[in-house]
């Protein structure tokens, strides 16, 4: 078959069934190492959470053949239901990572999937990391295909669940050795299955879309493997993931280019637990406060000029429990000036309800300014006394531009992990993901992501 | 909250929580064990085919506690994996059910479901046909209501795919007692994995569509009972399931006189293991070859007339799989003028690829129009010597103008299931589903069902 005549789905297979770990490069390798090391804090920390647990119980009844272990606990599952929990405890937070060209969030999928089948297929670490970048890629990439516009507030798919399960299967596919063909129904047993709607944001549902596609995406490659068949063009044919998903799916931006050009360099690492839009606004009253030390008891009014998409996503007024707090750019902002540093804690109901972040939070106001970049933002920060502080934000921390330092990344891990690992497991668990290349068995990282018994 | 303001989605899930048994008349009662006994050959003829084989040992290292009956077989799998293969099973030889006016297959999903749960919870058959009768009428209404215009060849959402896994919370719900706030999380959950594309259809996927309906169906009433929210609008909302899945959905063809009319009355059982859209021809053919005992070798030429959607969905000239069989009404009308019947031994790999039926396939022209209804069809039949017969159908066998009788469904039920289960524990299948609604458990159809050991 011709290049010319090879469908998209083909070229897809094709390039992943054929790729071998020596064929990446060092710089995108180290990317994939601080995807996982950005992400698996998150799981960690979340592990107890009440969602994860309810699902986690809910699930139970079902549970399979317990090899896989749940993260943070001590408790296992089948590899099928392990991978949905823990990429369910990975959402809660909203501190994952996000592709901005497409607002995909890439890891969680991919790494709860390698992470859960490391309970059942074997795989020394560079296997598990060449897996790996392969599935945030392809997600970077098809969210380009398929997000043809810039995102909106109104758009209606919830864009991981729709990526997912086709990066979990090309990753799991190519840890099985899928060949060319089985490779193309992998992804077309995930196509089948792609789905998910923003509508469940604010709910406990969000945390559940990406992780639906755990399951779609392991489903598929072990379909595949069993020579259980589907459409040969599940992303481009006429009733295909194009038509469905996208009003012009731009499939250049899925193929060309493939093990040359790397969309996950514009995948970002967040900084905060909130929603990404809330970022330029959350940089720019950190910095602020940082700099001035402001006394919060000072502060009459806060303004904040902010992209109108920050709002339409984020601009809750009076959220009240953890969850929806992450859709209130006011309440981050009154975090940054009164506390100056952001970290887990944050993400409570607790913190959510605290009356005198409340009293601050009711001073902040804010107003669209559609010249702003996403994640660009201006504060006005009037004192008692007549002070007044004026700051701007290009670039959000934890944007392309401002990326987190390797040592950031550290900490951020540190902040979810330790209060369940402790502190020296955490470093140990960090070292792992530094030297995942060289480990023998990938399963060590799982080892370490769970306490000691 | 008063009547005008309910939303659609609590106005659905407060009908389905609050309905009894009682509520509904017996000849809707009566066409809901019509439809069981339609359905249940399927998955028992089917039940070691190679589909369903593959299917079954790609899921089976995953497999939870084995409570729930494999239908035909002695194994055993948990209920959502029971329920997704025995649903896989079901649609193989496309036999089932269809919901006319909107393409919808509706009983494979709820009652593959319902049949997996009777392993793990116990009810009686009325409670059983209560719930299989709120699972079909809501996935018929709510087929109408996302299909507001006529079937189209290049229709690409598989529509048994949007509505299986709604139809499987609300029986399934329905079961396990949710109250109208867990059913409206359990429509919510399924609303948020509608998927599937009429991509798949000519390989096995197609099989797998409405199947997965059946896990997340399951999933979401399992995580519902739990207490897992998700939005309260998931239907109807500004991202909910008409904004992604309809290009304007009709609310009131899923909520207006709920439990006084009943869409399901629309429902149709397949006299022929074919595509709907080919029935019309069939049934023309069946008609001349048994009026007039044609030599099959004496036709010279089979001139049809047909709806152009047959030719679009069903147009294959040369199968060469019993699946793609399904979807080649040349090939069926063939069947009809030779055998003079039709019955599950025609969907094979060796009736396709019969040298006598291929011939006088080949035989048999088609052209589309459009004046024709779905299920109308003319033919022209020449023979040897210059003698023609003319025939002109109106409405299929089959169709809600010539519903199958209890008597032919009967037969149905045999041609299907007593190569597996022999005849007389086929005949006590039958009967238990007649008295289902006397039933003191409901297992009793799955035990039926199995072989005896």
């Amino acid at each position: 078959m011709s290049t010319t005549s090879t469908t998209v789905t083909r070229q897809l297979a094709r390039f992943v069934a054929a790729s071998r770990p020596g064929d990446i490069g060092e710089p995108i390798l180290h990317e994939g190492r601080r995807a996982l090391l950005n992400w698996i804090g998150s799981p960690v920390g979340a592990c107890h959470h009440p969602i994860a647990e309810a699902v986690r119980q809910a699930f139970d009844p079902f549970c399979g053949s317990r090899e896989a272990a749940l993260l943070g606990r001590h408790e296992r599952m089948d590899v099928i239901h392990a991978g949905v929990v823990n990429c369910v405890a990975s959402n809660i937070y909203d501190y994952d990572d996000t592709h901005l060209p497409s607002v995909v969030h890439p890891t969680g999928p991919v790494a709860a999937a390698l992470l859960a089948l490391c309970g059942r297929e074997r795989m020394d670490g560079r296997l598990f990391l060449h897996a790996l970048v392969l599935g945030i890629e392809v997600q970077c990439r098809l969210g380009n295909a398929l997000k043809v516009a810039p995102a909106s507030a109104d758009d209606a798919w919830y864009m991981s669940g729709l990526t997912g399960g086709i990066g979990v299967a090309v990753a799991a596919g190519r840890v099985l050795g899928l060949d060319e063909q089985q490779m193309v129904w992998a992804i077309g047993h995930a196509v089948t299955r792609a789905a998910g709607t923003r509508e469940t944001h604010g709910t406990h549902a969000k945390n559940l879309v990406p992780a639906w596609t755990v399951e779609e995406g392991l489903r598929a490659v072990y379909l595949a493997r069993a020579g259980v068949t589907t459409s040969d063009a599940p992303l481009e044919g006429p009733r295909g993931m194009g038509t469905l998903y996208a009003r012009h799916a731009h499939w250049p931006a899925l193929v060309d280019g493939l093990g040359e050009t790397w969309a996950l360099r514009a995948n970002a690492y967040k900084p905060f637990p909130s929603g990404i839009v809330t970022h330029g606004a959350i940089t720019a009253a950190l910095e602020v406060a940082q700099s001035h030390r402001l006394d919060p008891d000072a502060i009459e009014q806060v303004e904040l000029d902010v992209p109108p998409i920050c709002l339409a996503l984020c601009g809750r007024r009076a959220p009240r429990t953890a969850v929806e707090g992450t859709f209130s750019v006011y309440h981050w902002v009154a975090i940054a000036l009164r506390d100056r540093a952001i970290g887990i804690r944050h993400f409570s109901d607790a913190c959510v309800n605290d009356p005198s972040l409340i009293a601050l939070r009711d001073r902040v106001v804010a107003r669209a300014d559609d010249r702003l970049a996403t994640d660009a933002a201006r504060i006005v920060v009037r004192c008692a006394g007549g002070r007044v502080i004026e700051h701007r934000v290009d670039h959000a921390l934890g944007s392309v531009e401002r990326p987190l330092s390797d040592a950031q990344l550290d900490a951020k891990l540190h902040d979810l992990a330790d209060p369940v690992l402790g502190a020296a497991r955490t470093s140990a668990l960090a070292d792992a993901i530094r030297s995942l290349h060289a480990l023998p068995d990938a399963g060590e990282v799982v080892h370490l992501a769970t306490p000691p018994h």
